[in-house]
């Protein structure tokens, strides 16, 4: 055991203390505390509100045995700064979405979405039945962490543009707010990705400095209001289908606690990747329906053409992966093993349901 | 109190005791002890194995605080008398499809899954995000039950046909295995739907004595070589768009549970809900495979002039459980104005998606 993990950060955290001096009932259990640190403002609707759920989950569930100490972006240390806080120790958890990290390896892109990748339900097989979460911990290993699913925004949307886009040309030159690796398609297209943080995106694009931003979908965008300057508003996004959230905790803290206390965490983490998914499908419903009725916006669907030149460019930028190391190529295989697979029976389920349904119902 | 509840059923079954004569530390608490029944067939793939993985999992995360006794279908009570021990108290959970209690109530029936109902994401949402939950709790309670949702089969195929179907006048006649509202609905189209148990399917299909049968999906079915008899495999299937399992629980136990226990085993179900769906749609994908490369099953779709027929027949179904009660209508009317909010937004995110991305593809 590693004295100074205990002995460092807030409050002695992640000390594994006894719980009474007294004779040790067959019941009584270890109290575990934990430091949480996120990627997200505190109450920021769904990703933030989701992660502060969770750790007040675990706290319900162990009546405080585990307690976990929540911290929001910027409250402990800044957002980005979470996978060195929790890698070195110094914090327990941290709540985010792995491919972040990406600049440290590109395979953690993998592990919230990539352009052209898995829905929820599709990466939620992967990981769990297809080999996917093995491949996750060995990535995450590499850096002394372990990780498990904890919530989804969903198939995002393509984003708000200031003028129709009738086809790849219509990309050409440009300037879009799209960070990552869906920022790498759109280079590969021939327009110039920016990336700005969110409080920086609305003045771009009222100002005319940015032509076009994508954000996450319907629920959260409605708070932006970036209706009021880009009224065409673009289905469906390529580059984060689905994008899921990562419960990322320190290798050596996971590995010392209990086989019970493991089970609740991993647990409720799993809930609440269902309960996070869960609500953005609600709000994102309700939010589509007030911006079209309300706020003017005018829906468009990317048109084959765009489709098939996105669809270049996405195999252009996983060639670079790829080339990466053995294990980014390891990883790039299994997802593409489980694409095909899981894609040939969405396809007839989901997406061939939905398709009926919607059509007979006039929805 | 009710005494009786404790001194019924096996072994004391729910009993609430004391963990220790000494004295009570902060962290000692209460031990736990239920009875779960089932409708699965022990080890039944997906669906008993889901269930039987849920019992363990909060066994496992209390470190046997709460102590669940797991019973297969038979093995305590029959499969359908589930519903029965659990309302009594001689047990305290079950794991089901609610819908086989629409004999009862027919509200249950919303609470698996309808004829054009909504798929696994969708319900989700409605459930936890949509007052869905709010309707549920206020079916079960007139029957001294509490549900939380615990699994999914996600969409199921329309079927395995000896013939083509391509009208919707190909269905009139037919014999087919469909129980439940979607009987109904086939029913409605001049078809002859039949009750039949699984053990009894395939042999009836050889002999011809019914023309046509549904069951789950690819994982399941091929194991019930169906593809022997009926070589066409149709889908979508429009009957069950995402059957949700159910964890049911004794009312009264339920209230006198601690709120951590009940965060644990609401949190785990919740969490079952997700792994049993990612089971579900890893291993179809892997079964469609195989059905189609090594035993020459013909996948088909139905076309819209049988899709536009079975939405006729859908609509005259709801009509009958409207008018049963206040209750049945108002969980309708809630399901209907679930279905049109997210049925919008599920079109131009997860089908508009999976249409492009498969196309482009060619998945």
């Amino acid at each position: 055991m590693k004295r100074r993990i205990f002995l460092s950060g807030a409050a002695a955290a992640g000390a594994t203390v006894a719980a009474s001096a007294l004779p040790k009932p067959a019941l009584a259990q270890k109290k575990v505390e934990a430091v949480m640190v996120t990627t997200w403002p505190r109450d920021f609707p769904g990703l933030g509100t989701g992660a502060q759920r969770l750790a007040k989950r675990i706290n319900d569930a162990t009546d405080g045995k585990i307690k976990i100490t929540y911290y929001a972006a910027g409250e402990k240390v800044g957002a980005f700064a979470s996978f060195d806080e929790v890698a070195s120790g110094k914090a327990q958890i941290y709540h985010a979405a792995d491919y972040y990290w990406k600049g440290k390896h590109p395979a953690w892109a993998y592990f919230t979405s990539v352009p052209f990748g898995l829905t929820f339900t599709e990466i939620n097989a992967w990981i769990q039945w297809g080999g996917g979460q093995q491949l996750w911990d060995k990535v995450a290993g590499e850096f002394g962490l372990k990780c498990v699913r904890a919530g989804s925004t969903g198939v995002q949307m393509g984003g708000w543009f200031r003028k129709e886009i009738n086809s790849a040309d219509d990309l050409k030159g440009l300037k879009m707010r799209i960070p990552g690796l869906g920022g790498d398609v759109m280079a590969k297209l021939g327009a110039s990705p920016v990336s700005l943080p969110g409080g920086q995106i609305y003045e771009n694009l009222v100002s005319g400095a940015i032509d076009a931003t994508e954000w996450v979908g319907p629920w959260n965008d409605k708070f932006m209001k970036f209706y009021e300057a880009a009224s065409y508003y673009y289905y469906p996004g390529m580059h984060e289908p689905g994008a899921m959230l990562s419960l990322g905790m320190n290798g050596s803290w996971w590995g010392k606690l209990s086989k019970n206390d493991q089970t609740i965490i991993e647990g409720l983490a799993t809930a609440e990747n269902d309960i996070m998914m869960a609500e953005f499908d609600a709000k994102s419903g309700q939010a589509l329906k007030e911006l079209v009725r309300d706020h003017g916006v005018k829906l468009r669907q990317f048109n084959d053409d765009v489709y098939d030149a996105f669809g270049k460019g996405a195999e252009a930028v996983f060639e670079a992966t790829r080339a990466h190391s053995k294990l980014a190529k390891d990883v790039d295989d299994s997802f593409r093993a489980a694409r095909a697979d899981l894609g040939a029976w969405t396809q007839i389920s989901v997406q061939a349901y939905l398709s009926q349904r919607n059509r007979v119902l006039g929805l």
